[in-house]
Formats: C-alpha cells, structure tokens, sequence
C-alpha cells in the first residue's frame, strides 16, 4: 500500500487451546511492528516455535501475557532461563497479571539463580482499559475480557504519522531541504516571493493508524467493542463450533459464531479465529461458521504470517 | 537373553543441557521396567516428546525430578495440567527436590486450579542414598550428586526374580502343578518315592538383577561409585569435552572422559552419555572421548530405545 514503508504484522507460533494436539501448540504470537518484535503470551515451548520459525528471540524486548492459564505462560521461565544463559543484557519489559512475578520468582528461589539481565515486571490492573506500553511506534492499550479468571486482551495502535512530502514540489517552488520536514509536520511554506503555499499542496495525508487487536481467553462479551473499534485485524478465540455454545460458556470460551460476530460488530477490517479445541482435527468448519458471519475471516496458523493492513488479505 | 520376558530400557525424550539446539531438546526419559513406565527428569516440551514418539503419557504413574534447573523441570506444570484436561484418575507420585511442591502450588493459586487426581510429592532428602520407591518389580534409589544445588540422580533396580522352573523336569518325575511355584521359590520337591530332588537340579538361576543408574547433573566425583557399582547401564552427563575440563568444573558438570572413567571405575556393562552442551553441533567427539575410555559407550539421541541388559549391546 502506497506510504506505508514499515512493517505491521503478525506470526503465529502456537494456535491451539490448553491441550497440544494435531501438531498445534499452546498460544504465542510474535506482533511485529516497524521490525519491533513483541511477544504475545508464552505457552510452553514458545522458544522451541521461535527457533523453528528462525525469529530471533533477542529482538524481543516486551512480552505481553494475557492471563495465567498455563497454556499462555508455561513457556515463559524457559523464555526468560534462556535469555540469561545467551548473555542477554537488553533490558526486558513483562506486561502480565498479578501473581507472574511471584511465580518467576519462587521459580528463581529454588533454582538458586538471577536474571542477570534487566527485567521489569508490569502488573496489569484488570480494568478498565488503559494504555501499558509506548515507544516510538506504538502505544498498548489493554482490553479487558471475561474469562475464568483476571484476563486482559492487547490493542497494539500505530502511532500517527508525519504526512508524506511530494517530492516533485521541491524544484516546482524551490523548498529548501531544511524546510522539509516542518511541512511534514503540517507548517505552510513561504516561498522567496511571499506567496503562501498550504502543506496540504505539498503533501499527501499519512496512512491511517494500524491496529491489531489480541482478545483471547474470553466469553462473547460486547463490552470489548468500543475498544476494538475499526481494528484492521482482530485475533479473538473460537474454541468451539457453535453447536457447542454450551460448553464454550460454561468454560468461560467462544465459538467461531461468536468472535465473527464480535469482529462484524466491531467493524473490524479482518479476523483472525484460534485457541482452538483439541477435538478439531480438521479446522475447516470453524472456518467457514466465521466466514458465514464474517467473510474476511481467517484461521490462525503456526508460522504464518499475516500483515495487518487497512486492506484486508 | 533366555530367562528375560520382561522389559528394562531407556527412551530417550530431551539429551541437550540448558539451551536448546540442533533439534536436541532439555533432558528427559522414559524408563520401562516391566511394561510400567517412569519418567526421569521433565524439561520444556516434554509432554510433546511423549507425544512424538507415542508414549502413553497417561501411562505413567511416577515421577522423578533430580534437581529444580529449569532444563530439568519446566516442563512438569504443563504435563501435570494435560493429565488433568485429559480426565487422569489414576494417582500421580511425584519424586522430586525439595521446593517443587511450592512451585507447583504457586502456579495454581494463581490460575484458581486443582488437580482432581490424587497427587502425591515426595520431596526428596539430599543424602545418604536411600530407597524412595519400590513396586512389584523395581526398587528406586537415590543416588547423591555433587552440582550447584542440591541434585538427586536415581538407581533402578530390579527386584530379585523367582528361579526359572525346567518344564523338562514335570514328566520326569511327575511333578504336580502345585508344587512348580514352592520348587522355583527354592523348596526341594520329595518324589512319590520318597526321593528328595534338590530345587538346584529342577530350576536354573534367575536372571541376575537388572540396573540402570541415571546421574544428573553432577560434577566429577567418586563417592557415587559405590552405589552405581556394576549397573548394566549407566547414564552419566557429558556435557563437555575434556578440553573444557575447567568450564566443566566451574559449572558443577563432567566431561565425556569423566563420565567414561566413572562408568570404568564402577564396572558398569555399558555407559549412555548424555546433556551436551549446544556448542556441539556434531556429538562423534564426545563419543569418541568417551569410547578411549570406556568401549561401551554410546550417545544419548531422543526417540532411541535402549535395553538394559547384562549384555552390553
């Protein structure tokens, strides 16, 4: 898409719900944004996904965990154990519910052992939403869900852009390059004759914010849409074909029904369904009760990477 | 071999030390004795190395935890929660260091679970050697290891059989059923005549006890030769070559050439060498170390099977 040179995307490194099965395993995701990795819940063996899907683990300096069932942070002391045995010294930033710290930290007590590299643990509060985590690209919002237990969800939105200069302006009224970027940033120019040329004239509008939504372990719960407004993709679970709604809400879980309904609602450019049941085998009807309500509906797939884009895939 | 019906072998699940590379996994095994298995140490991923190689995780019943690294331990919370997704009834014991039992429990507070089948943690007294398990067919030892922190490793050993009757003998002297099971516990059969048939002449020998002793991780030291004294096999950690013979002290472990004259110096049949360090891509060279030392010894490779046999294979 034209102006948009960084990248916004996101890999799956396991899809499945609390019991690997069929090759698929505990939830992880790498969101990737301006070649900034940030990781996405930790399920056992996260490190083994990375290292099969070549990602570097060293590039990730955040790690976002959802809530504390183990399979979304059982992989998360190996995570950590390894940083320490590669001669990390980057800092690392953990954005987790209460109780992570402590668990790490009896983890570290008996093994007798220290991070040598620096580690901060951000306790999320459960509600209401608020914004976690800014750099120079994105800010992270959390979204709270409904689920057994103290669940957050994570809204990763792009910071605005500086609008994009058109170049053949530059001979048209003789800009200097120091001029350049105050134009960008939204100044009128002044040429040698006076006359007052609009920044409009000389540039184009940025792209709009991207926006990905992560919402899994959750129960359909419309309190997330105003959040979730207008992502560009939404992650939402849907670990059960709807004939088995049911048992989706007394485990505190989604159909597939459900998080396309929840993605139609929230006007979102596509959806991405995973944390599936370990009873599927094959995934193609989960798919397609998505796609009935949803059609930008897509399956979330280990190694696959999807960019997040205004445009759907 | 004649007289041996039932089985006593090794599988290997996960042979690296701390990091994981070149597809080699945190250590773990499998031993079956009997058709009962038990498994030995439980890093990261272990439940989906059972699962690779197609190994009843629901048909195991004991646990063993050597020491609280985390390559030798992070995997038990996820296996521990896949018996409780799975349905497990069948009571669980878990043999393992002292602390494991707050892990455990510092993880489900967090995640509001429980276990619903009965499990039972036995935290594990650093010294002497002392029997902790015994069942139909096997006693379980402890075997006192010199690392970092407090390290068990386990002797297996095989209960004593019953002598192995010569059906040849029945016609020949008209031996009633009855009498089979008293001559092979070591009673002499009196004939219809009168004549005494000493129990020696009906039965041979029993085969000798089976053991494998498993040591890790552990610096070099000599103290455990008496208690491994004469195993059929013995797994000792290699995780250096003897020209790290210093790094390998610094950090509490042995190199292929210690662990070959430990093998050596307690007449084991043969030695399996095990948690190699990732800086060995290729393992010949820790092999071939081991093998100047002590011919029988081979590499530690996840997925093999190995018989425990008074034949060294």
């Amino acid at each position: 898409m034209s102006g948009i040179v960084s990248n916004f995307e996101l890999t799956i490194l396991g899809c499945n719900s609390a019991i690997q099965a069929f090759g698929r395993h505990p939830t992880s995701q790498v969101f990737s944004a301006y070649n900034q990795l940030y990781l996405i819940d930790c399920g056992e063996g996260t490190q083994f996904q990375l290292d099969k899907f070549h990602i570097k683990k060293s590039r990730i300096n955040q790690i976002f965990i959802s809530h504390l069932h183990g399979d979304h942070y059982y992989g998360l002391m190996g995570l950590l154990s390894s940083y320490r045995l590669h001669g990390r010294t980057e800092p690392l930033q953990v954005f987790c519910p209460i109780g992570t710290k402590e668990i790490v930290e009896v983890n570290l007590k008996h093994s007798k052992g220290q991070f040598v590299y620096p580690i901060e643990f951000y306790e999320i509060e459960d509600k209401p939403s608020h914004k976690i985590f800014e750099d120079k690209y994105i800010e992270v919002h959390t979204i709270p869900l409904n689920h057994k237990i103290a669940t957050t969800g994570f809204l990763f939105v792009e910071k605005p852009r500086e609008r994009n200069f058109i170049k053949e302006k530059i001979e048209e009224h003789q800009i200097p390059n120091e001029a350049i970027n105050l134009i960008k940033e939204g100044n009128d120019f002044i040429g040698l004759d006076g006359k007052v040329i609009p920044y409009t004239e000389l540039t184009t509008a940025p792209h709009p914010q991207r926006k990905y939504a992560y919402c899994s372990d959750t129960i359909y719960d419309e309190s997330i849409l105003p959040i979730i407004q207008g992502v560009d993709l939404l992650y939402h679970e849907a670990t059960y074909l709807h004939s088995e709604e049911l048992k989706a809400q007394q485990y505190w879980h989604s159909t597939a029904k459900q998080a396309a309904t929840i993605a139609m609602k929230a006007n979102a450019q596509s959806l991405m369904i995973g944390h599936y049941s370990s009873r599927y085998d094959n995934l193609d009807e989960l798919l397609n009760e998505a796609k009935s309500v949803f059609s930008n509906s897509m399956l979330a797939i280990e190694g696959r990477t999807t960019e997040v884009s205004p445009t759907a895939p």
